[in-house]
C-alpha cells in the first residue's frame, strides 16, 4: 500500500459515529488504576444490524475473542462493548463467564432503553494485562454509565476509552457521494505495540451506514485488513485479543458495489493502521519495506516480513545507519522454495539511494540521510518476477525497551 | 541441554592448542581501526588432517563461506585463517578473489616453513561489517606475521584476534583418558550478538588429537552443533558468515568411538555456546526456555524458539517481570500442525514458580525473583507428549539497542 492520505482522520473526527445509525460512549469504570476512561460502547441503531469480525489467529485466545467469534457467526450484532485495563486472557472459565455477564448486562440495559436484544447480539473486546480477572464490580456499574452516555457524537469518547499505552486516540472516516446522497465508513482503533501480521493487540471497530449483506461485509473486512492491519508489524509479536469488527446499519439506504465498499473500507483501515504505526511504543522511525521483482506476492511478503522482523535492521535504522548488509542478511533467511531469487542479483535502496547493487556494494552509504525524517523507505528488488508487497514496521529504540520492560510493573 | 560445567573453559585455557598437533597465532594486521589483534591462524601439524565444517544456511553467503564449503568438501584441511575487521560478505567477485588470495598466500608461507600444502587445504573465516572489501594491503603482511608467530601455546592469542564486539575471549577444552593415554578436544569461538538458530555470526574452530575418519568428524560436528550453537538465539538474526570448523590431527594415536567423541565434542561446543550467550551484546539475563511434554522434539523446539524470539518476553525479563501472558502468547503463535497441544492445559513456570497453571492464573507472580541472578529459567509444559527441548536466549536491553545502533558508525 502507498502511504495513505493523512486527511482521512482529520476530516471525520467522530470515528465510529461518523456513519448514520450509530451511537457511542466512552466512560471511566475504574478498571485502570490511572483513572483514565476505560469502557467504550458502540451501538448500531439500524435499521440493519449486519456485522463481521476478523480475530487473532493466536491459539491462546482471550475470553472476549472466544465469545465474539460465536456471537458474530450469524453475521448480525447490535453493539460492541470494549474495555481497557484488562485483557481477560488466560483467565479460564471465570474469565469467560465475565465476558458473558458483560454481554448479558449490556443487552439488558439496551433492551430497557429501547427494543429487545439478546446477549448474543453484543460483541465484546478487552485489552490490557493478560492473566488477571476483570474487576466486574467496577465494570458492571460502568455499563450503566456507558448506556446513559450513548450519543451520536461520542465517537471520540469511545476512541479515548480503549487506549492503553497509546498516546493519541485513533479515528478515521471516509464519505462517498452517490447521486446526491452519501454513505460513510468510519472507525476507531487502539494499539501502540505488539502490532504484527495477523494483528497483534489491536482493537478496531469500524461502522458504516452502507447497506451490506453479511457476506459482503465479511469478505470486504477480510480483504481490507489483509492489506492494511496485517501489513504493519511493530515488533513481530501477536496477541491473544486482536479484533477488528465491522458494523453496518444500512441507514444511508445506499448499497454500494462490493468493490467500491471494499475500497472505502480499505482506506479507513489504512489510515487507522498508519496511525497505529506512528504511535508505536517508543518508535522514532516508521519504516516501509517494499519488496519488488518477486516471483509472487507471497514471496514478496515473506522477504518483507523477514526484514521488518530483524532486530538488527531495526536498531540500525534507530542509529540512522543505512546498514544494507543487515537488510540483505535478513532477506537471505527466507527459504528459496518460498521466495526464489539469486542473491547476486538483489538491489537494495534506502531512502532512494541504491546502496546495494547486484548483491554487492552500490552507491556511497553516506549519501543516505536517515536523520531528516521519521519515515524511512527500504526498497528491495529481487529481480525474480513482477510481484510487489510492502510491510511497515518501526525502529527498535531505547524507549521501546523501556516501555515494554515497565508495562506490567 | 543442561547448563554445562563452567570449568571446562577454565581448565584448558589454550583452546585450539589444547590438543596435540596444533599451533596457533593471533596478530595485529591492521584491519581493525582500533589497533586490536585481528588475524588468527590455526595449523594442524598432523599426522592426520581430517576436517569438517558447519556453515551458515543464510542464502546470502560471504566469500569465505563459499570458499570453505568447497575447500572442506574432501574432509581434509591443514590450516584455518580467520580475520576480524571485515566480513567479506556481499563483496562480489573481488571479495572471493581476496579470500582465494588469502588461502594461497597462507599455503605458500606454510610450504616455505615446512611440508608442501595447497590453497585448497586452507579454510578461511571472516567477521565484521558486511559490504566492504578487506584491506588486503594490511591482511597479506599480517599473514607473514601470523606464520612467524605460530606456537603450540598460542591458542589464547588466536581467540583474542577473532573478537569483534566480544568483551572476553572464549575457549574450552576437555580431555578423556583411555588406559593411561589421553585425547583432547579444545576450541575457541567469537560472537557477541546475532546468535541464532543456524548459527548467526559466530565463528568457532575446534581441534582434537583423536583419530577420526572424515565421516565421523562430519557427523559428530553436525550432531554437536545442532544441540548447542544451534540452540542459542540471542536476537533471532542469522548471519552471512557463520562457521564452525573441526580439525583432527590424530596425534594422540587414540581412536575413540563415534559416540564417545561426539559427547566430548558436544561438551566443548556447549561450553563455548554458553560463553557466547553470556557475553551477548548488552544482555543482563541468560534465559533458558525449556519446553516439556511436547509431542515431538520438533514441536518442543518450535515452541521454545517462538518464545526466545519474542521481543516482549525479552523486554519483560529485562524488567524482572515474570510476564507469563507474553510467554503463553508467544507459544500460541506456533501452528497446531507443528506443535499440537491444548491451550487450556499449558503450564508455565518462571524460576521454579508455577505462575500459569492449565492456561490460567497459577501461583502469585510476586513469588518470582528475577533480580537475584543473571540466569533465568522458563519452563513450559504442553502436556501433549514426552519430548523436551531447551533453547537459550538473552533479555532485550537498552545496551543491546545501543550497541547495535552504533555498530557500524
Amino acid at each position: 500500500m502507498s502511504h495513505p492520505p493523512e486527511m482521512a482522520a482529520q476530516d471525520h473526527p467522530t470515528g465510529v459515529t461518523a456513519a448514520a445509525g450509530f451511537r457511542a460512549a466512552g466512560v471511566t469504570a475504574g478498571l485502570k488504576t490511572s483513572g483514565a476512561p476505560d469502557l467504550a460502547l458502540v451501538v448500531n441503531d439500524g435499521p440493519e444490524h449486519v456485522a463481521a469480525a476478523v480475530l487473532t489467529t493466536n491459539r491462546i485466545q482471550a475470553a472476549p475473542v472466544l465469545w465474539t467469534r460465536q456471537a458474530v457467526a450469524d453475521g448480525q450484532a447490535r453493539a460492541v462493548v470494549l474495555n481497557s485495563g484488562g485483557a481477560n486472557a488466560c483467565t479460564g472459565a471465570p474469565g469467560f463467564q465475565n465476558t458473558h455477564t458483560t454481554a448479558e448486562r449490556t443487552a439488558t440495559l439496551l433492551t430497557a432503553a429501547g427494543e429487545e436484544i439478546g446477549p448474543i447480539d453484543v460483541l465484546v473486546c478487552s485489552t490490557g494485562l493478560i492473566g488477571e480477572q476483570l474487576d466486574m464490580a467496577a465494570l458492571l456499574p460502568g455499563l450503566d454509565q456507558a448506556v446513559a452516555a450513548l450519543d451520536p457524537g461520542a465517537g471520540h469518547d469511545a476512541a479515548v476509552a480503549i487506549m492503553t499505552t497509546d498516546t493519541v486516540a485513533k479515528q478515521a472516516a471516509v464519505t462517498r457521494t452517490a447521486g446526491g446522497s452519501a454513505w460513510t465508513v468510519g472507525g476507531m482503533a487502539k494499539g501502540a505495540g505488539m502490532l504484527a501480521p495477523a494483528m497483534a493487540t489491536m482493537l478496531s471497530v469500524i461502522t458504516t451506514d452502507a447497506v451490506l449483506t453479511p457476506d459482503v461485509a465479511r469478505e470486504a473486512l477480510q480483504a481490507a485488513t489483509s492489506r492494511t492491519f496485517d501489513r504493519i508489524d511493530s515488533d513481530g509479536c501477536m496477541s491473544t485479543n486482536d479484533t477488528v469488527i465491522l458494523l453496518a446499519s444500512g441507514a444511508s439506504g445506499i448499497a454500494p458495489g462490493a468493490e467500491e465498499f471494499t475500497a472505502a473500507l480499505t482506506e479507513v483501515c489504512s489510515s487507522l493502521s498508519q496511525q497505529l504505526l506512528t504511535d508505536a511504543e517508543g518508535a522514532s522511525h516508521d519504516i516501509a519495506v517494499e519488496v519488488r521483482g518477486a516471483s509472487s506476492e507471497t514471496a514478496a511478503l515473506a522477504v518483507a516480513r523477514a526484514i521488518t522482523r530483524s532486530n538488527l535492521v531495526k536498531t540500525a535504522i534507530f542509529g540512522n545507519d543505512p546498514n544494507w548488509g543487515r537488510i540483505l542478511a535478513s532477506a537471505g533467511t527466507v527459504p528459496a522454495e518460498i521466495a526464489p531469487y539469486e542473491p547476486h542479483e538483489v538491489d537494495v535502496s534506502v531512502n532512494g539511494v541504491l546502496v546495494c547493487r547486484a548483491g554487492g556494494v552500490g552507491e556511497d552509504r553516506s549519501l543516505v540521510d536517515l536523520a531528516a525524517a521519521r519515515e524511512v523507505s527500504i526498497q528491495v528488488d529481487l529481480h525474480a518476477g513482477d510481484a510487489t508487497a510492502t510491510v511497515w514496521t518501526n525502529d527498535l529504540t531505547h524507549d521501546y525497551v523501556h516501555e515494554n520492560s515497565a508495562y506490567s510493573t
